[in-house]
């Protein structure tokens, strides 16, 4: 029986205490990453090169389905946490739906979207184990804002490489970084021996999130005491997002139901895995009968059109190479306003479970994620983020099967983020002068066969 | 004894059913506001031709404590509200402070700020009087966004008259109300004759409040079933912002503690009124020993250097007059970046109250604001908004009193709003650009001798 409260928050006492860790329930477990340069499958060794131990320990740790939650950032996590679990029940009424929807409000956190929740644990290990500072990099800038934020916390320097040309279009998100006392560089830069080969090239070229991840990976190998931290994609990352799932399963009882459907917006997998994987819990081990839909843009369709195949996490090449689902690693996704979701691949544990028919994917065109947005902000008042509508879109157009076929389902989805900061995008929407992009499936093919070129 | 959680909640169920009407319990009330026509006290008639009928009766209602919050304004207060209380303890740190600090995050409203309450009844009224669309002015964009959202959600037309200035460097807030659907139209505009007029004499003229406001109520006045909307200096507004205190007297007890401070910024009034008047309840009718402390603008010093005057509420002199600490209707503040500061008077009841000693007020300096905001946005993670930042910075100097005293107190201040449509202000500050505004006392009494030349 539903409860009819509009809002379910958890006491701080109730906030989960351990993440978790999927892959020690999974049947297949997903293959292990490959060192690039000898094919092996890599060590914990190998990725602390990179990442912090802790992190590289997480990433490869496929027994321990509970990771606990180390007290200091439990302790931040109560800054924002618990956020709350919505029912969508004036999105309801405009649809005239008999489904009974739920939205995750991620977007009340400091930072406006989920990603503080793996930046915090992130920023905490390096501290715990001495190193100094990290490196990131962020486009449209989601990650290093958070990053920024959870470095001043713990005491962490920040160094965030921004794509140039968003560095200069998009302040707002360069200035919070900086208010949070991070150091923003535009990136092509001088810092770094990739940076400065680009820029001798072309000095007036505007950077690429391949150009500035490689240059934060190769800072982050040569300065002592400095680590590289990613936002997405890998293991880690999601394990440290199914706090949202974990807190939303408790939310869901007191609502007094279990979702039929859990949908996240994709772009490398981490708040799609953070809302799925503690409901997906019940399906491996309890056989409960749950859909799991990844909504990604149709201009970046990894998980709908893209292949299983081992490919690398970044343009350049540095990272481990991966099992996943990917449209090739040189793929160049249109210019969406969803920046987040202009990723090639998927994460490797995503990717096993898509593969196992554990999952499944919808592709979702720009132009209906606007309007899903725009009526999402007519009636639940949240104006969300570009990357979210494609989660909002995805609910809708499973509430309106609801309708047609007379079906009352429980719809859960995740609000990654809210879309303050996007409003030139909406503004290109209110005008009409936002267009689709489409996708051949020779351009597809064509990438793909380059990849199997590159990694046989 | 302090409960030592972060933050703390209330349940749906706690949520407070009415406002609290502080004006019923004043031993000296608040003179009435004047006809400008008659100099008569105006009746609920005389307003009701610019304002809601209700709202009208709220303005002038000096005999019942509390007002009962329908029951569709409580259901919709419930997507956004009980908002959280948190404790400071990060904030405390940095200061070394003894003191317990405490705010009331209103910034996790899905607008940003507090407007939203006021909003939301507002246009309740209009919709059950049968009013069809309700026209405002906004400058930085936090009210007109506000009324916007209430407006979609009760199925009332808005028009937001935009200061032309704001409408073309603003473009974020314009986008949001349009994404709610308001019509928001550039200041001075075709669309009145007082547009038109100032158009005529300057066709690139880019707008003022004042003639925002005058556009609002000709508008509103002479489209049948319109109103004007306010959104903070009059009681009504005060009153319904009294959620926000009634809220944190729950809250604080969870807490296990009560304040001996509590402080708001202070432009109009209605965000001050609504955290200290459930508070000062207690202090007139049990004789609590509680402080409260109104920060305003060291450039807009209405309480601390105004005078206690009969004045008009807007720069047209369209509205009834006001007995309150003013600067003169006429006064220019300088362009400060809390721009919902930039007002020249205070609301009525706020300046019964100072004048009868029953609150205090300090003024802040700009860059002392944003020294506050960027400590604040370090150590709490919330990047604050310009306005909120002065009872920020008010709320340290307290608690360096503490410091220096050697005193355990209790302090709370309002959070009214985030502030990462602002960035542009913060930009200013980090590079080191930003000024103080200085204001002489000859300037503030040419400009209060000018307001006794009009009205004696």
């Amino acid at each position: 029986m539903a409860n009819k409260q509009k809002r379910f928050i958890l006491t701080e006492n109730e906030i989960p205490t351990a993440w978790y860790n999927i892959v020690a329930d999974m049947k297949n477990k997903p293959m292990l990453p490959l060192h690039p340069g000898t094919r092996k499958p890599v060590t914990v060794e190998d990725m602390a090169h990179i990442f912090t131990l802790e992190a590289s320990k997480q990433e490869l740790n496929q027994t321990d389905a509970w990771i606990e939650i180390p007290e200091a950032v439990r302790e931040q996590y109560k800054n924002y946490r618990c956020t709350p679990l919505v029912r969508a029940t004036e999105l309801e009424k405009a649809l005239d739906t008999p489904a009974h929807i739920y939205f995750k409000n991620e977007s009340v956190s400091p930072v406006g979207s989920h990603k503080l929740n793996s930046a915090l644990p992130q920023a905490y290990y390096a501290k715990k184990e001495g190193i100094e500072s990290l490196t990131t990099e962020t486009g449209a800038g989601q990650w290093g804002t958070a990053l920024s934020y959870a470095g001043k916390a713990f005491g962490v320097d920040i160094k965030v490489y921004m794509v140039k040309v968003s560095f200069q279009q998009k302040p707002y998100r360069r200035s919070i970084m900086q208010t949070f006392g991070a150091n923003v560089i535009a990136s092509p830069s001088d810092t770094t021996k990739a940076g400065r080969a680009i820029l001798a090239k072309d000095p007036d070229y505007t950077g690429s999130l391949g150009t500035a991840i490689s240059e934060a990976i190769e800072l982050a190998l040569e300065t002592p005491n400095c680590r590289y931290a990613l936002g997405s994609v890998l293991s880690h990352v999601s394990l440290h997002q199914t706090i949202i799932g974990l807190e939303a399963e408790k939310q869901m009882e007191m609502a007094g139901e279990y979702p039929d459907i859990v949908i996240g917006c994709f772009g490398g997998g981490s708040n799609f895995s953070g809302i799925a994987f503690p409901f997906m819990r019940h399906s491996l081990l309890e056989g409960k009968q749950t859909r799991f839909i990844a909504a990604e843009p149709a201009s970046c369709p990894k998980l709908t059109r893209g292949q299983f195949h081992m490919d690398f996490g970044d343009e350049a090449g540095y990272t481990p190479l991966l099992p996943m689902y990917t449209l090739g690693h040189n793929f160049k996704p249109a210019a969406i306003h969803a920046g987040g979701l202009r990723y090639h691949g998927a994460g490797v544990t995503v990717s096993q479970l898509l593969k196992d028919g554990l999952m499944e994917a919808v592709d979702i065109k720009q132009l209906d994620t606007f309007k899903a947005a725009q009526l999402f902000a007519q009636t639940e008042g949240i104006v969300p983020a570009p990357e979210s509508s494609h989660a909002i879109c995805a609910a809708i157009n499973e509430a309106l099967k609801c309708k047609e076929e007379g079906k009352q389902k429980t719809i859960l989805f995740n609000l990654s983020g809210h879309g303050l900061i996007d409003m030139t995008a909406y503004d290109q929407y209110l005008s009409g002068t936002m267009t689709n992009f489409e996708l051949t499936q020779e351009e597809i093919d064509a990438n793909i066969a380059e990849l199997k070129k590159i990694i046989n």
